[in-house]
Parts: C-alpha cells; sequence; structure tokens
C-alpha cells in the first residue's frame, strides 16, 4: 500500500493515472477508519479505476474548544484496512503540508452552512469545504464519495463542487450503523458504556419521527416535540438541535412535505454525535 | 479560432489537450483587449503549448455602484486579436454560465486582500479570487499569466493559488504602457482628452518616487506626499491612495526598506485609475 504525504507528488501521481486514462474516486476521511468508511471504498470502487484514500484531521474544521487534538488516530491501522478493502493510494499529508505557515485562504458556502451543525460549530464548514477544495486540487478525483451520515456536510460539498467547477462527482453512500441502529463514527469511542446505550435513542428518535410521518403527522414541531422526549429520557443526552428541514435548501419546514432532512445532533459526555434520515413525505 | 461558452466543454477540451500531453496557458482577462492583454498571450506562449484567453466581465468582483454595467465590451474584436496574436482558444462564457441561481460559494484571502484597493472597493478581491479559481477549474491550466498593473491581484492570486493546491504557475508580466507613460488600461477609454493628459501625472509621480528613493530617501511619508502633489496638481485628480507596502505581505511600511511596492489608485471622472511599480531599494 503506498501512502503519500506530499501534496505535489499526490498531484504528479494523479496527472499520470489521468494520463493513463484512468479513473480516480476519491474516499475523504479523518482515518480511524470504521466499517461507514470502508463502505464508501466498496462505492468508490464501483464507479473508478483507482481509489485513494484521503486520511488528514483536519485542524481548520475544528472549534477551539472542540476535539482537535483528542480525535482518535491510528494510520498503521487505517492502512492496513485500506489495503484489505481494496483501495489503492493513502493519501496522508500533515498539517504543516496542507496549512503551511502564512495560510490564508478559505472556501465559504453562504445559506447552507448556517443552520444545524453550522449554528453550534461555527466556521465548521468553512474549514470543510476549504480542505475538500484542497484535496479535490490534491488528488484530481473524477469522482468522490461521502457518507450520508454527514447530511449537511454532503448537501454543502454539492454546492461547493458545482459552483466552484470542480468537475468531480460527488455520491452519497448510506450511513452504516451497529447492529444497535447507532451510526457508526469515530467519535462513538469517547461513550462510556452507559452512554453508548443511550445513544441508541438518537437511531429511536428518528425510527419514531418516521413512523408518526408515515402514519399522517405534518405537524414538524409535533414531530420534534416526540423525538426530543424519547433523547431526553436518557439522563446523559444534552440535545443540540433536533431539526426537520428542507432536504435541498436546508431551510426549517413547518409543515412536512416533499423531501425532509430529520438530523440530529446530541451531547452524551465528551461525544457530540449526528445522525439523520432523509423521508419523502409526498 | 474557437470561442467555447459552457464550462463542461471548456473542461473536456482541456482534459484531452491535457492527455495529450499538451501544456496549456490561461491568461485571463475582461475583455476589450489592448497590447497589454496581448503582451500576456505572448508570454504564455513562451511557456506553453496552447494558450487560452478566458475573456469575462466577471460581476463578483464589481461594487454594487462600480461600472459593471458600462465595461467596455467587444467580443468579435477581442477574438480577431486573439487569433492575430497567436491565442488558440477563447472561453467566453455568459454570467449566466458562471453564476447560475443559487450560486454562493466565494473563495476569500485574509489579510492581503484588506489594504489598498481592498480598502476602497469591499468585496472586490473576493470576486476576484472566485472568479480565477473557477476559470482555473474550467481551463486546467499548467501556467496563468496575469499583468503586474493589478499588482495586488497578482499576489492575492498567487496566495490562493499556493494555498489551495492549484497547481497552476503564476506568472506576473510587465506592465504595458503607452508612448506617454499611462499603463494600458480597458478604463482609459473612459477618460476625456483632458483627462488623458492629467492621467499621465500617475506615471510621473511613480518616477518622482523612485528617483527620490534612489536619491536616498527612506521615508515613506515623504514620498508619498511628493507623489500627492504631482498628482494633486492635476485638477480633475481625487486621489483613492497612494501607498508605499512591503512588496511580499502588502502591509505599509514607515521606513523604505527592501523589496517595495509603491501603488496608486486615482479617479478621473468616471475612471479610476491604478498604476504602481516594484522598488528593491536594498
Amino acid at each position: 500500500m503506498r501512502v503519500i504525504e506530499k501534496i505535489a507528488e499526490m498531484q504528479s501521481w494523479s496527472d499520470r493515472m489521468r494520463a493513463e486514462g484512468k479513473r480516480i474516486g476519491l474516499v475523504p476521511t479523518m482515518g480511524y477508519l470504521h466499517e461507514g468508511h470502508l463502505s464508501l471504498i466498496d462505492s468508490a470502487k464501483k464507479v473508478s479505476d483507482i481509489v485513494v484514500v484521503s486520511i488528514f484531521v483536519n485542524p481548520t474544521q475544528f472549534g477551539p474548544s472542540e476535539d482537535y487534538r483528542s480525535y482518535p488516530r491510528d494510520l498503521e491501522k487505517d492502512v492496513e484496512l485500506v489495503e484489505k478493502r481494496g483501495g489503492d493510494i493513502v493519501f496522508h499529508p500533515s498539517a504543516e503540508e496542507m496549512y503551511p505557515e502564512g495560510y490564508v485562504t478559505y472556501v465559504e458556502v453562504g445559506g447552507l452552512t448556517e443552520n444545524l451543525c453550522g449554528a453550534s460549530r461555527p466556521g465548521h464548514f468553512r474549514g470543510v469545504t476549504t480542505v475538500v477544495g484542497k484535496l479535490f486540487n490534491a488528488v484530481k478525483p473524477h469522482i468522490a464519495v461521502f457518507g450520508q451520515k454527514d447530511a449537511q456536510q454532503s448537501i454543502v460539498i454539492k454546492r461547493m463542487t458545482a459552483d466552484l467547477n470542480f468537475g468531480v462527482d460527488i455520491e452519497v453512500a448510506p450511513t452504516i450503523r451497529e447492529p444497535d441502529g447507532i451510526a457508526m463514527s469515530s467519535r462513538n469511542t469517547y461513550l462510556t458504556q452507559s452512554q453508548r446505550s443511550q445513544a441508541t435513542s438518537l437511531f429511536r428518535a428518528l425510527g419514531t419521527a418516521e413512523q408518526i410521518i408515515s402514519g399522517g403527522e405534518r405537524d414538524s414541531d409535533k414531530v420534534i416535540g416526540q423525538m426530543k422526549e424519547i433523547i431526553n429520557s436518557q439522563p446523559d443526552a444534552d440535545i443540540d438541535y433536533v431539526s426537520i428541514v428542507d432536504a435541498e435548501n436546508l431551510k426549517p419546514i413547518g409543515e412536512i412535505r416533499g423531501k425532509v432532512l430529520i438530523a440530529l445532533a446530541v451531547k452524551f459526555g465528551k461525544a457530540r454525535l449526528i445522525d439523520n434520515i432523509i423521508i419523502d413525505a409526498g
């Protein structure tokens, strides 16, 4: 498994592959890979000749009081997992390689980044769009695969990619869950055993929302109310947001109609977990 | 001469050229081409196999009260001039092609964009870096050539290109002047005959600055004072700024040392003219 650490080396490798007519797929990750990430490699392999997995814990998408330093890392195991899953290259630049002294340029997507996670993590999406733009320029992929778990992220990245003409196809692959329904996340490792069992309430709340809506409920406040009740009955749950928004423009909606995104973020101790489902309410 | 109007068509043309091993040079312009632009084509031809000249009056770099609508345009003549000068492709997208409905993404360079033209044209450089990022993704050049007349612009673009890893070499070609010393600019067409002759004071002020500094003066306020005197003796001159800044970080300097950029912007009636020189004061 080749691990590339320098942007210039990554670019010339990609230029060579493109000149050979190879289709490059990119799976951008922050590492500490789990089945959710690995399923993205599967998705990428279906539509590319070569799959590059980037592993970079991106400092610019963490707030000052967030978990950049403590975010779990295990490059050796990650490289092994990528190899086993059939990835071709790991791109693993250092923070200094990506953000050298004097770095001052940012990519910003307006409108879509102000609510949901954008409201509680100011600057987060600016960091995400900036690093994804840089990764696109470094890896020069034809397609890139993101996970549905980060629903707002994938919508913001689709917008940025179209707006700036990156010419990269964005695919969004389904959320992969543990047997108990918890969405896979590197941050699940922060949970104590008790919090871990309490965190199953997120998936249950989403399931309940789906049921109520398919039963005919169209008032989003009522649905949100019931979801919050389920989550708040967990002693350690600290709700950041539970929202129902238009699945395209992410604007909050009062009446549930068409394609809606039901998204939530809840803290359990040190872990801030997110999850979501998209429902077509007709 | 092939004129390409669609981004997707431009991208697949560039992909083909790159696959053939051709080196693509880009000369980004707002059209109404003069010898200054055409000299950029010469520079590009020296280091590329194929030269693309983009012609796009970019709305996002004009302020609401600026001259976007009245900016001079003459596509037919421009295409003829590019052909005569040996350019290969004109890329001429519409404003709707570049900024379709729902467009919300911008590239911002911090720090370098706050003084000089950035101070009097808020949002200008955000528009410039955004459109140049889009042009880079559309044309996929190996090198791009900008004019020294827009000194701050070329420094900002160099920074953005490095920061976002565009992998494009940025060349800056010398300012081309009329016989009377006025820097060539599409906006010179706004000048009345009298203003036109008054505007030669900009070049004289820069020349005076160079003389005083080579004579030993190191106090930038004194140099600026003499420059302003020359310009203010013109009845229609309305100085926006006359500044001496570090040629790398664009920060104002009190004592003239090392490489300095002496830059100015002056309005004559409807025309806001800029000019500059770089001096190595040792």
